[in-house]
């Protein structure tokens, strides 16, 4: 029987129904502007500053030097260019692993055009960026190191808490790309020692259009949209209050229910892991064994083209990627998969598969019956496949 | 007998039912990443197609230059600095008029750090920009001029056909920040002249959360976030789909009944008019008695405070504006009514009042009864008041 598998929660995840439910009066009776005086217009920017103090709560910051952006990618921008400008006085340098979101990596090389530097650490084969490998990248003039918390293509959990001690010894602050990480791992930024953080509603079932930078005290950023007072000067434009109710509610449901859903999500993931490790041969996971995110399965599947069976497995209705979907209409091989050091043919049979808290085993059951003879019939059509 | 009273749809508007209706599936089931290659990608791919079409030909621009953005103010922010940056090589100066929206003197004066330099132009009693003061202020370098279509505090249209023909004289380019303008009055871009065009979604009974910026062809601008390739690199992160489709959908509603509900709008503007100069003593009009958008009736109260009345009204369940809804948290005096002319005294007493489709003869009568008695008793307080 034909089912639909969405196996596909690191592009985008379908919002909770609380938080459709939080959102919807916003888009019509309380549709004030959060700026005006009368109670129409308090009643949206008291949404917001609730929406806040859940954010916050949820990555351990403080609701007053949390800001809402419209993305991630726009949270990134934000914490890269933002603090590059607001400390330019004080160094031009920047490290990142070379494993970072295009977001982060491509707003470096907007500033490398502006006169800034940076220098990219590379990562082992798990994807793990090393400690000592960021303090010897750094130099007198670096003021930021950015390193992911979990990478968005390979689910690896960095050691950021190390890293932070590295990068604070050498005076300079620290942003982390939290982006897949939050809502499904624990993310405090105190823990982490992080100066600034990145959240995206949409990647925990949230809503699009709502993601946040939030900041640890001391740590500064010039906005990158300039214009009315909204976000208290860092970012301009009239708040989009039914996006950022939903990122609010998805954080508050977080709160509650992350370790729980987390885990739900793991065993199923677990499950997966072990039937196609045992079903389909010449099989190699991305990323590293245990320290990834519970929803990620991500593997390369040598001698076929990653496109295809994602096409083949599209239309028996198992939605997945390959490489990052920010990336997929580059056609490029990712540079993730690169940075591990994989040679560009098994790159392309890169199958990312994330779960999300509705999979279950039955859905683990489908796909492996429809994968399995899929990559038979590739690999059956592949120059280069030896055989069994 | 009590009413609520919106008289405030320059700072946000109700979202027309049919723009909700719009949105919902792709808050819930269709909540694909539009970069996805799989059919629940593809809808939602699809979706922001069809917006894109709607607002281009809204606007009379091509649907393969028109880029979306998460607000208007956005969107001015990418036509002032991302035009900036891909011109840097052919000039640093901008002329713009001086009663642009914050979100245009603002990236002007963030380029300044950067190196820019620009010539902000006076406007006339009822803040009209003159095209011969714009030829005036360009230079050889003059790359661009920025000039909004209707002013966002008093509503004044301006003479944008002409003003783009001095522009292009001079070889330079012209942004036009329609973001009160589209959807209330025609804004066709190769009838203005216009090389940029600004538009905001909840301007006119779309969501929060959804604007765009509309390039003529031949018009290149850098992008402000970096990252992935959404809207064909020139707006990284994953598109906020319901609000995108939303905007589309108040475009599309935009074709086809702007012009009934802009005659309506008007004619219930007009009888405010004259009941509020017939009733009330010391008031003076802001803005272009005739060229001036047909919701808007803002006017100064002499001798008294805005925001006390503003709280009054409020009070009343009548909800208007002093000044820019954008500046209202700023507490300064409003560059756009300086700019006029006004001495700071006639300023504070700044009322503004944008009209909406759904508004009536009734709310007219409310608001009169209720404005009358609150002026006076303002003016009772008031040491400079000097009787009638």
């Amino acid at each position: 029987m034909r089912r639909e598998v969405y196996f596909d929660n690191a592009a985008t995840t379908r919002p909770d129904p609380r938080v459709v439910e939080a959102m919807l009066p916003y888009l019509s009776e309380k549709y004030g502007n959060p700026l005006s005086i009368y109670p129409l217009g308090v009643e949206a920017r008291n949404a917001i500053e609730e929406a806040r103090e859940s954010v916050a709560e949820l990555v351990g910051g403080k609701p007053k030097s949390s800001y809402f952006t419209s993305s991630g990618s726009e949270a990134n921008n934000l914490a890269i260019k933002g603090f590059a400008f607001a400390t330019a006085d004080k160094g031009k340098h920047i490290v990142a692993s070379a494993i970072e979101h295009q977001s982060i990596l491509n707003s470096l090389q907007s500033l490398r055009k502006l006169g800034w530097e940076y220098t990219l650490v590379d990562v082992d084969e798990f994807g793990l960026v090393g400690p000592a490998q960021i303090a010897d990248a750094m130099r007198d003039d670096t003021v930021l190191v950015a390193v992911n918390l979990a990478n968005q293509e390979i689910g690896t959990i960095e050691p950021i808490a190390e890293i932070a001690e590295v990068v604070h010894e050498r005076k300079a602050k620290l942003h982390v790309d939290a982006v897949q990480a939050v809502g499904h791992i624990p993310a405090d930024m105190k823990e982490l020692g992080a100066d600034m953080l990145s959240v995206s509603g949409h990647r925990f079932f949230g809503p699009k259009g709502a993601g946040a930078l939030v900041l640890a005290p001391g740590t500064r950023v010039l906005p990158l949209i300039d214009g009315g007072m909204q976000e208290r000067g860092r970012r301009a434009g009239t708040e989009d209050v039914p996006a950022i109710v939903g990122l609010g509610e998805a954080a508050r449901i977080a709160i509650n229910e992350m370790n729980g859903r987390s885990a739900k999500v793991r065993k199923v993931r677990d499950s997966l892991h072990e039937r196609l490790f045992s079903t389909i041969k010449h099989v190699k996971l991305n990323g590293h064994p245990e320290k990834r995110l519970p929803a990620y399965e991500s593997v390369c599947i040598e001698y076929i083209e990653g496109e295809s069976m994602l096409l083949f497995l599209g239309g028996e209705g198992i939605y997945t990627s390959s490489g990052s979907t920010c990336s997929s209409k580059a056609l490029k091989a990712s540079h993730v998969l690169m940075a591990l050091g994989l040679d560009a043919a098994t790159a392309q049979g890169s199958l990312q598969m994330t779960l999300g808290p509705d999979n279950n085993e039955e859905d683990v059951d489908y796909v492996i019956d429809k994968l399995a003879p899929i990559v038979d019939r590739l690999r059956q059509m592949s120059p280069i496949y030896p055989g069994d």
